[in-house]
């Protein structure tokens, strides 16, 4: 059965929080951009991305040759493992499921670092000794997904030392960090060179809310992985409404500034109400709140048609634990009111 | 070195013959759909492409289940050979170079049944016995690429037999079928429940003028060979706009009907015009017209603003092959002109 956040087309609803992109909706200019390149979509679309390209690396000063771009970051995801065909990898429990999902497609048996609740599912030092053993691939999420906890700088610095010292493939998925506070925005992008085993994903997708047209990217130093990743797909990834979509999303700083600040005050806003109805909220240092609470929660909001995540599918996790991505402030306030009237059901009902 | 055509990013040119799409461009409801896509990208893909799946099943008369969409024809002709694994194929020579791209990606060894200039680049009955050593695959484009012959119905029966008798993955594309006149469009879609290791590519990218937009499909009776494909890649492999454009390229009958008229006059008027040069003009019963004439047209075009396909990288060709696609009227009398330009030019020179 499918359990990924976002299918809203078997059973349609009329809010769904149950995806995690940015809540300010598609920018104009992307949606314009992205027409004009539908209009223009009889030609092939560039195979090299080389607008795009340019445009990506001299705003956010990345080598323009450590960019491969993908339809949407999970292509990525799946590119990456068949192209390094690791035998056996980590990952963390919780975590995004499409890494083990692309793990597994290429027939490596993967381990869980199992976070820990009492720990606020945060990533500790006791990831350093499990890298000892010498994986062939790591998959670390920062912010994670679903928990949004972030790991500390230092140890991130640690956990590349640990992988360098083991020769082991580290991809680090950074397509929450845009949505973080300034403060805790930690890339391992500037330290690429240091490492031709370790890759940044990105995306689009998240945080110009474009998740429809897909697009993302991922960075290496490592010619030889881009190579084979290339050797290993079609040439025509990036349909050209993405590519022109992505063009016009790197200029749209203004939404950027805009979504930092309502990400903010939202973030606290929601997880203030989830925390005066006696929910415990984790971390959620990104767009998105994670938190526990009785089962059936998820079921009883589908009745008022907010759609939720249940993390219940996610490794290490069960029906308690609920992920709901920020939305805009009334939709907010929505889901607040809702989560009240379910809980005072219940109250009743019980009481 | 990247040789495929449609390649105007690095080198603009006024008018590109250099790819064989419809010469229509792209319907206008398709580019209006496919905008209303882009405007709801906001939330995930269908990754299911229900409506899609309903609305072409409907239409073409398919068993919906025996569906699997991508991004492009290219990405399933990549998956397929991911999914089955060859070890030893067959593939024409000449014929589009992307399956044996997607084989020798997955390390398979690619043997060629050389199609001969003395029989117009035909397929013979020759290919029965070839098939008859026992190959792990075998992937026929019907009608070829770039030759624009068509295999014989009841040759491509036999091949299914042989197929069938050797235990041979058959990959049928049929991607150009709908630029064939009425009588010579024969589909192996109907035989697909009579052999589980058939398979059949089609596209919307040709047809319907939407290269840029990414949306093609694969037919197989095969739940396993499905279902492994679907493991393999993201779930999200088509966007928002290229579903909305598919339902909405399905239902513009008028244009495909339009399309099949403009396509006969213009095949015939290019390959008359390019007869009366003195070139001889192969099979070309598609929307692309192969012909042999001496090296250098296509750097001689291209000083005139015209980009036409120089065939020499296709195995079994060289520099004297060359592929133009049909465009409209006034477009392909100003190649016709061009290339009369260039012959009366050299005769000047030589002269």
């Amino acid at each position: 059965m499918y359990q990924h956040g976002g299918d809203i087309y078997g059973t349609p609803v009329e809010l769904d929080f149950s995806i995690n992109v940015n809540p300010l909706g598609i920018p104009d200019e992307v949606v314009e951009a992205a027409c004009n390149g539908v209009r223009v979509s009889g030609k092939y679309p560039d195979y090299a991305c080389r607008a795009l390209r340019d445009a990506l690396a001299e705003a956010e000063g990345y080598e323009k040759e450590h960019l491969i771009f993908g339809n949407g970051a999970a292509e990525l995801i799946f590119l990456v493992c068949q192209a390094v065909r690791p035998k056996r990898a980590l990952v963390l429990a919780p975590t995004f499921a499409e890494y083990e999902e692309a793990l597994q497609a290429v027939d490596c048996k993967v381990e869980y670092v199992h976070l820990r609740k009492e720990e606020g599912f945060a990533v500790t030092e006791e990831i350093l000794r499990v890298l000892e053993t010498g994986y062939d691939l790591f998959f670390l999420c920062n912010p994670n997904n679903p928990t949004g906890e972030i790991v500390d700088k230092e140890l991130v610095e640690k956990i590349v030392s640990a992988c360098k010292a083991q020769g082991t493939w580290l991809v680090v998925d950074e397509c929450f960090q845009e949505f973080l506070e300034e403060e805790e925005q930690h890339s391992l992008i500037p330290k690429l060179s240091s490492y031709d085993r370790l890759c940044v994903v990105k995306a689009f997708t998240k945080i110009y809310c474009m998740a429809g047209l897909r697009l993302g990217y991922l960075l290496t130093a490592n010619e030889g992985l881009r190579t084979k990743m290339e050797r290993l797909s079609q040439p025509w990834r990036v349909s050209i409404p993405a590519q022109y979509a992505g063009i016009a999303a790197i200029q749209a700083t203004d939404y950027l500034e805009h979504t930092k600040e309502v990400i903010r005050l939202e973030r606290a806003y929601v997880k203030e109400g989830l925390q005066a109805e006696g929910i415990r909220c984790f971390a959620s240092k990104a767009n998105y709140i994670f938190f526990q609470e009785e089962e059936g929660l998820k079921e009883a909001l589908l009745e008022k048609g907010i759609l939720i995540r249940s993390c219940s599918n996610y490794v290490g996790l069960d029906g308690t634990y609920y992920r709901v991505g920020l939305r805009r402030h009334e939709e907010n306030t929505r889901l607040l009111e809702a989560i009240h009237q379910v809980k005072k059901e219940r109250k009743e009902h019980h009481g």
